[in-house]
């Protein structure tokens, strides 16, 4: 690294209301952070964008420790080591974590548990399938969804990062497996790409009735990354002992006000089910196996993903507003110029 | 029996719409029917009163056929074998089942399954706490609630028949009980003769506020009777991994119009908790069991319960109604003049 470099960074400007806007971010510069004793010092080169992202921004997310005002943006980054001092992770150790929105961070390899990847994993498979949101997808829906062969597991934001791996591991189970997203274009690669037995534009089609039409036996696993409407819509079409994976609620996050609950909750107890939620670090010990196994299914060709990899870390805001105006099919990263 | 005697009936006379009414039942007598080959012919004693009356009442309540117009009002029952064309029920056994609100019918033991219980345990015992509710109670608890020790379990309509048992289950597994009931004494009771550790009583104090003093860690099983703004308040202080029990929905049976969901459920996720319903018929083939453990409670003090019995099969209709009141403390039946 030459002296002269700076570490451009965008900060928690304010909390957003409503829909994330750009200005909920401000850039600054500072310098090159230097690694002390025990660190690394990492360059970033993909930074991840996530619907959690919006919790991070307010106070209210419980799960992790909520940002402050003129913190560095909290995200999900792949990286390689520049300088180091620490033996596990010698220089050109490629390593992913919660870097944030910026050049360059340091990390002991516990305060930002690192996590390192061979070379011949590039940076957005080791951000996407094989990173957090590919181990949410295997969690979430083998351990929560426990899916049994001949279920009908019904995803929505099925385009996305998550909702797109957890199909093609349904399907890999032996389910009958419908995606529900909000474009034609969504709906066709889903079916003929990655093998969704079928398909719902929840923008130009009836949910419920496509539903009816597709499963009039009702829906085993129903693994929700959008919450809102269309989780009652389903849960008014769960089958007997229905599992109802709360993944994520991507409509409550840019909604002011009072967002209603799920009005048909009830139908749990006549159709004795449950509906249950999990956080994907829970299971980090378990990620070395899963990313194992996940690896395997890609090699095999059993699993596809792609991404959407916008160029220059100044679109970082950008990007991120657009991550909920659900322009990405499959994972959303930047590439750091 | 004397041939000279009618069988008294209350028929379904209208849907119900919000409250339930005196005029939802009709009054009517017909002859006394007659046992068939197989057959036996009950006289009715008892007759419970239970809160899925008012779903069975609708045409909505997917989990047993609906009632149509006209129909005589299904009822849990006790009653004895007055005439016998079965064995397997000699005349003067002891019996409970689906009798209705009637004072005669007849069953081959499996078109209206029956449960025999002996001399020794009256018709009160039988239906309540070693019946439906006592068995809901039961499963509800043990099966989807899971409690261990040290747990701290909230349940609403504690007073009631399941909720009642519920806690005192939940105590003898070693947990923190905690009831919410609707008036001075109710509480009283809980704690005084039940044992339960404190008791809210929502008509007079905040829920949430006597939650946060009593468990500032938060709830482990939250055993919820009653639906609408407490299972929201629970849900907003629910434990890591809690167990949210769905029993019942009491709140919702007689409000017309949409009725908001849970807009708490979210917290499932932070929290990595589960929320199942379940209905007990699920669990006849262990009815017997469970009976013979609850019994030896029973016997052994451990577990107590209260029945109000009301006097004279005409009072049916006004005693649905006040069930809705919640005028009861503990089990409420009619004692068949």
């Amino acid at each position: 690294m030459s002296s002269n470099e700076i570490n451009r960074q965008f900060r928690l400007a304010a909390r957003p209301k409503g829909m994330v806007k750009e200005s909920d971010l401000s850039y600054g510069e500072s310098p090159v952070p230097i690694a002390g004793p025990g660190e690394v010092l990492i360059r970033t080169r993909y930074v991840s964008l996530d619907p959690s992202m919006r919790g991070q921004m307010e106070n209210r997310a419980d799960y992790v420790a909520p940002l402050q005002i003129g913190d560095v943006m909290r995200a999900g980054a792949a990286g390689e080591v520049i300088e180091s001092n620490n033996p596990r992770f010698p220089i050109g150790t490629l390593v992913s974590g919660s870097f944030g929105m910026q050049d360059w961070c340091v990390s002991d390899g516990n305060n930002i548990p690192l996590r390192t990847f061979p070379p011949d994993i590039d940076p957005v498979t080791a951000l996407g399938v094989l990173g957090g949101t590919g181990m949410t997808a295997y969690f979430g829906l083998l351990e929560i969804g426990q899916p049994r062969v001949g279920d009908v597991v019904v995803l929505s934001g099925a385009a996305g990062a998550t909702g797109s791996i957890a199909g093609q591991i349904a399907k890999l189970k032996g389910c009958f497996v419908i995606g529900i997203a909000g474009s034609a274009e969504k709906c066709r690669w889903l079916i003929d790409d990655l093998g969704f037995d079928a398909a719902i534009n929840y923008k130009a089609q009836n949910v419920g009735e496509e539903l009816d039409r597709l499963c009039p036996n009702g829906i085993n696993i129903y693994f929700d990354n959008v919450g809102g409407e269309i989780l009652d819509t389903c849960l008014a079409r769960i089958a007997m002992n229905a599992r109802v994976v709360i993944c994520g609620g991507i409509s409550r996050y840019n909604t002011t006000g009072p967002i209603p609950g799920p009005r048909n909750y009830f139908n749990l107890v006549y159709r004795r089910a449950r509906m249950e939620g999990f956080i994907v670090i829970d299971y980090a010990r378990r990620f070395g196996e899963a990313s194992r196994e996940m690896k395997e299914w890609i090699d095999a060709g059993l699993i596809k993903h792609q991404a959407t990899v916008v160029d220059g870390l100044r679109n970082l805001p950008k990007t991120l507003v657009q991550l909920f105006e659900g322009v990405n099919t499959g994972k959303l990263m930047v590439r750091v110029d």
